[in-house]
Formats: C-alpha cells, structure tokens, sequence
C-alpha cells in the first residue's frame, strides 16, 4: 500500500493530497452566518396555508426531489422487459432503500399479480404436497421481522475491465437493503415433509420468465423466508408482489419474486440462469458455478460522481457497506488512493447481511482526494482490491466483483470514476 | 382483573371465550390443499410479458392494494390545513412506517419548501446567533441514523368517553415510526454556545401557523435530533421537508416540521400550543401543563375492525407497541376482555422510543374474543387500563389516552371497538 499511486484512466495532475488523510476534523461551519432576519420574513411559504391533510392519501416525494429516481444505462440491454435500473445509493442515507427506489431486475417484466388470484405450491420430494392462497400464507405460525441487503450479482459487474460508469447509482446501485416480513421457508417445508432424499429446492416465480433457481436445501432449512411485506406494506410490484423468496447474503437472482413454487429434490436442476448466466468465466476457459455468497463490499456514495463536493471546510464522507457473511464489523476509508486509512464510523443500526451506513467527517481544503473505502466483516473477510480480484479470477467475469472502489476528487468538488494500480 | 367482563357499548350475547386464552398452537393449517396444477396454468400473468424496468422511476404500491392509503374522519376538524390523517396500522406489519403512508398533523397547511431557500436560525441566548443554509446543515459533523416513533399526544383522544371509532388507524393511527438521519440540536446549540442562562429552547417552523413550542435545554441537549432524511430519502412535505426536528419519546407537536429556528430562552414561552393546547384539564377543573412524555402503549392491529379474521384454525393476532420511557420488555395479550393474559413474542428490531412488533400464533375456534394488549418497558410502566386513567385524570382530556384498547370479535370474524369495565 505505500508503492506510488497511478490512475488506469485518467492521469492525475495535482495529487497534493499526502495530508488529506490525517486532516484535522473542526467542527466549525465556514458558512455559519450572522443571521438575517429578511431571510426568514422573505420565505414565501410562511404567507399562505398550504395543502390539507387529504390531498395525497399515499405520499410522495417533494417536487425539489425529482431527479432522486431509479435510472436505467439504456444501452445495457436490448428490451426494457429483461432489464435494470439502479438504486440512486449517492441520495440516500441511514440504511433503508424506500420502497419506491429499490432497484429493479427482470427477466420477463413486471408480473401484475391479483393476490387474490396468486398460489403458492411445495412439492416434489414431500410428504404432502401443499397449495396456499395468500391468505393462508399469511396465517402461517412464526412470523418473522428481518432487516437483509439484495444485491445483484452482476452489480459493478461493469467495472472488471475498469472504471466505467460515472457515478455509485450506476456501479453499485444494485442493492436494496428493506425490512422483510414473512414466514421462515424451512416452516413450508416441514408442513409438506421433505424426504430424506431431498438435498436441494427449486424456487419458481410466476412471471413470464418463469424465473428458475436451485438452492441447497441446508440453505432452505436456514434463513431463507417467504416474505409478503417490505419496509411495513406490501411488497412493490417489480419487487415479487405478492409473495418473494428471501436469501439471505446470496445473490438476488435467487431471492425469486412473484414466488409460486418450491420443489424438492436431490440434486440441482441447471436452470438458465445457473448455467449460461449467473456463472464466472475464468481466465484459463473454465467456470465457476453456484457462486451463491456475496462477498463483503462497500462504496463511498458521497462525494461521488452525482454528488460532488461544494465547499471547502467540513464536510461529510458516507457510504454504505454490507458482507453475505454476517455483520460488517469495520470499514476503512482512504483519502489518497490507499496509501493512509482511517477508520470511518459505523452508524445507526447494524444487522448480519443487512447494509451498514459509514461516515468521516473530515475538512476539505480543496486538495485532490482521491477516495476508498475497504470493508471488513465479523468473518474476518476484508474486500479485496480489483487487482487482488483479477489475479484469482481474471477479467472476463460478469459476476461478484466486490473490489474496492475509487473516486477521484478534484480541486473544483468534481468527481469522477478511476481506478488505481 | 377476575371480576366478570361487562361492555360499555354493546351487550356481548355470546361470550363463550374462557377457554381462548389457553387456546392450543396447532401448525397445521386446514386450508391447504393437495396441488391442482391448473390453478397455476391458469395465472395469466405467466402468459406475457410485463412492464419494463423503466416504467416507474420512483415506484407506486400495486393496485390491488390501492385501499391502504392514509384516511381522515371528516368531521373531527372544521378545516383540511388544520386536520389529520391516520395511518393505516391494521394494513401494516414489521415496524416501519412506509413514508408515503405515514399519518399527517397540519395547523396550516402543508408548506412547500425549496430547500435552496430554507435557512435554518439559531439565536436568543447564545454567544453567536448562526444561520444555516441545508447544504451546511449537512455538513455538520456527528451525523447518525435512529429509529423513533412519533406519536401525537391526541392519539386515542376521541376514546376518553368511551369506544367510537372502528378501526386501529382511526384510534391508533396518529403514529408512525421511521428511520431519521440528522445530527444532533445539541451540535449546533454548541456551536452557538448557550448562555448559562439558558434553560429552554423554542422550536418555531416555516409553516404558516409558524408552529412555536418550547423544549426544555436538558431534552435539547440530550437526543434531540435535527433531521433531514426518513426512511433513507429526503423527509416528505407533509413531514417538515426540507428539515424537522426530532423529538424521541415527546408528544409529536414537539417534533416541529419545516424547521427554521431554535431559540435559546432562561423560561418556557407560553405559546398557543402548549397552553390552549396540548395541556390536559383534569375532573377537578385544573390543567396539566408540559406533558410531553408519550408513555407505553400498545394495540392490536390484526384482527381489528378494519382487518376481520376470515378462517378458523391457526391464526396470527398481530400488534405494534412503543414507550417514550426506553424499550418495549413485553407486551401481553388477553383474548378474553383481561381476564388471562399471555406473554406476545416481540418480533424483529426493538430499539428504544420505536414501536416494536408483536405477534400470537393462535387457533380460532370461531368463539367470540375481546382482544387486549398491554404494553411494559424497561423502565418498569405498565399500559393502564382506560379506567384507571380515568381515575387519575377524569374523561375531560383530549390528550394522552394510553389505556388498554379492546376489540370485540364476533363468531363471523368481524370486529369492533369497545370498551370492558
């Protein structure tokens, strides 16, 4: 970490940044003013009454707030139906994604699902095959509360050959991380009677892409859920409505949405999307298969390209981080490329596989930054560097690329997407 | 608690509930069947493909739950910008609020706020009165992410005469709980530096009823939170946007929206809101002044009114449960009017002054139950009945109704709020 730093990219010019690492934190506001009562007399909003309390029966955002919005890179795919769209991480802050803008990942569209309408089935290797309607779904004993991260698989899937997309939205905005409500599967499962046979299930979601996943039964028996409700109301229709499979700390692709099937059975099925797709081409022709953990990772959300820094002095440094292992147990930061660390400070609450907010406070003096941040997890796991990741895995994958990221930081508050070597 | 359960409101004709509250757990649920493979062939939504990734870029809740909305009762208010409307609890689960569903307390109106406009004042008696605009209020350092309820002391308030309103998001539904990320009141007031002579603060807001309360300096120093995020994104409009104050464990009208100013003071200031309102007169024609605590509460959301149960066999009673005092220790639940009492599992997150879930697996039969809840925190307050309240404080208050809510449940499922004495 103290050889000299360079820039894949982009070359950097000014990197007088050697101090930015150890700067001093004052909790003085440059811009802290003198007040000025015609300030206040001058806000229009305090001289007419405003909307009542009906005018919006389910709430939305404020019109100040328009461009926090999930956002799709339209030449990623060729149909809006098998498709992304991004979670604007550089807007959030604490540790839950709103409903409203967790990310979106489909293989066949938005199922419209009529609850009413909707079943869901255990079968194969049980006892008893069983069908449920919602309602009996939701009359099942043992329900549960359980804050987890979703993270896509494919997310920063772009940067294995280099920094690509300018901005945390697009790089890492493949995440959500919600308060699920349901019932564990392993309940499901033991009403039907798995046959000792039984060493994998199958989830299958109801869409037109008849999403299909095998997952080792072990997992099934653990903390997998049958979840109905996210952030305290009813799962979002691109987010499985009625009913999701829960995974936890595996990849999303697996946490089946618009969810209508479990079988049971002895072995894995090779579905689509756990051959051709959601499998790590290496370097020597070969691939990984069922690489279901995501590993422990983290980003620097602000600054960062969307949202650049606009004054000197103090400012805030955030960022999320989150491990498939457990609980993010510390997570370093670097002002200069990863030379110097600091340790940031963990905040609010923080469960096992579940996104953990970070912040340093630090006084800007203008000087080139050029930011990291490393995640370390009560495994002992610490995120790996790209290069670290590429010397075991090559640069042809697609999948679970959890390398550090970097930002740089100019003189005028800008930032850009780079990588160091 | 063994004396025979009489109503105030309605004569129970079948009250055969002795035995509900030893009810036996049973897992098995009679509703499900042996799987018909055409009810799956016959979901139309596996036959095309749906909407696009980019169809909401902030996403709406389906439309088959379009009457899980925020409701009014229209006459309880002369005027829309001084009303309220209630959260919808019985269609909620887990312990967050959903934003877009959290309930709606106006005095003027909804102020619309362009942040780059909002300034946020700290003057009175401090050594250097500081204006903030939002960017440097977020630059501050110390920022955190807590979980709270907020509660409006006149929650419940129609209920001190006895049971009217038909549903927990009319009696209860004057509460929500969210995730704030903010920093500290106590950051900025010292940055100000408070004159020794100073012991309380005066929260005003930027709406047009400028909504003033004061607050003693001990609370400001102590948890106070001034927030600009909910949930992750930006507060809502109806929340105070672009900044609020928080308040943990105080009567909401405290937590004052739009924030833009905070005046140190050696007195409270005797505003309209803390005199004419929010003070409770008792039987002997006294007031109490300066009630701000929210004390332990509780109340059963499913089955309630507005959420009958509609099979027999297993069942899931579901509550939410908060103190201003700390954390919720235990919630017990009567299904027979208090007479037998079992201890509730509290489910999922619990944090101090945040609503914390319950739930009882239970079978119903298809007797009649009266369902109760009874709240206890660490500090050791027990939920009172409505009575006992009564005792203290006589049934002229419009404010702080904590007492135990009752719903009959009759032999068709469906529920209605009164009251056993």
């Amino acid at each position: 970490m103290s050889e000299p730093v360079t820039l894949n990219r982009r070359r950097v010019l000014n990197l007088g940044i050697a101090g930015a690492g150890a700067a001093a934190l004052t909790p003085a506001l440059a811009a802290a003013q003198t007040p000025d009562p015609l300030i206040v007399e001058k806000q229009e909003w305090t001289q007419y009454l405003g909307e009542g309390v009906n005018a919006k029966p389910y709430g939305v955002p404020s019109k100040f707030e328009k461009e926090v919005v999930r956002r799709e890179v339209e030449w990623l795919t060729a149909s809006r139906q098998s498709s992304v769209s991004f979670t604007p991480l550089h807007a959030l802050d604490g540790i839950i994604t709103p409903n409203g803008l967790c990310f979106v990942r489909h293989h066949g569209g938005e199922a419209e699902i009529d609850p009413a309408k909707h079943r869901f089935m255990i079968n194969g290797m049980v006892d008893k095959p069983l069908v449920f309607t919602m309602e009996d779904v939701k009359r099942m004993p043992g329900r549960v509360n359980r804050v987890y991260f979703l993270e896509c698989a494919a997310n920063s899937g772009m940067e294995w050959r280099g920094a690509q997309l300018n901005g945390c939205q697009f790089t890492h905005g493949m995440i959500h991380n919600v308060v699920y409500t349901g019932v564990p599967l392993k309940a499901f499962l033991n009403e039907a009677g798995v046959s000792p046979k039984g060493k994998w299930v199958l989830a299958e979601g109801a869409d037109a892409s008849a999403m299909t996943r095998s997952i080792p039964l072990e997992k099934a028996m653990d903390d997998c859920l049958v979840a109905w409700a996210m952030n305290g109301e009813a799962l979002r229709p691109e987010q499985g409505y009625p009913l999701r499979l829960v995974v936890p700390g595996w990849e999303g692709n697996m946490w089946v949405k618009w969810l209508r099937r479990v079988e049971v059975g002895d072995q894995p099925w090779a579905q689509r999307e756990e051959t051709s797709k959601y499998t790590d081409l290496l370097a020597d022709g070969r691939s990984r298969q069922h690489t279901f953990l995501m590993d422990a990772k983290s980003v620097v959300t602000n600054p960062s390209p969307q949202a650049p820094l606009k004054s000197k002095g103090p400012n805030v440094l955030s960022g999320v981080a989150w491990s498939g292992r457990g609980t993010i147990k510390r997570v370093d930061v670097s002002m200069d490329g990863g030379r110097n660390w600091r340790t940031a400070r963990i905040e609010g609450p923080n469960f096992p596989r579940a996104m953990a907010r970070f912040y340093v406070d630090f006084d800007w003096n203008g000087q080139e930054l050029m930011l990291q941040s490393r995640a370390m997890d009560d495994s002992g796991y610490v995120q790996p560097t790209k290069d670290e990741l590429r010397k075991y895995r090559g640069s042809n994958s697609i999948y679970h690329n959890n390398g550090i990221q970097t930002w740089l930081v100019r003189p005028d508050g800008s930032a850009e997407n780079v990588e160091v070597s």
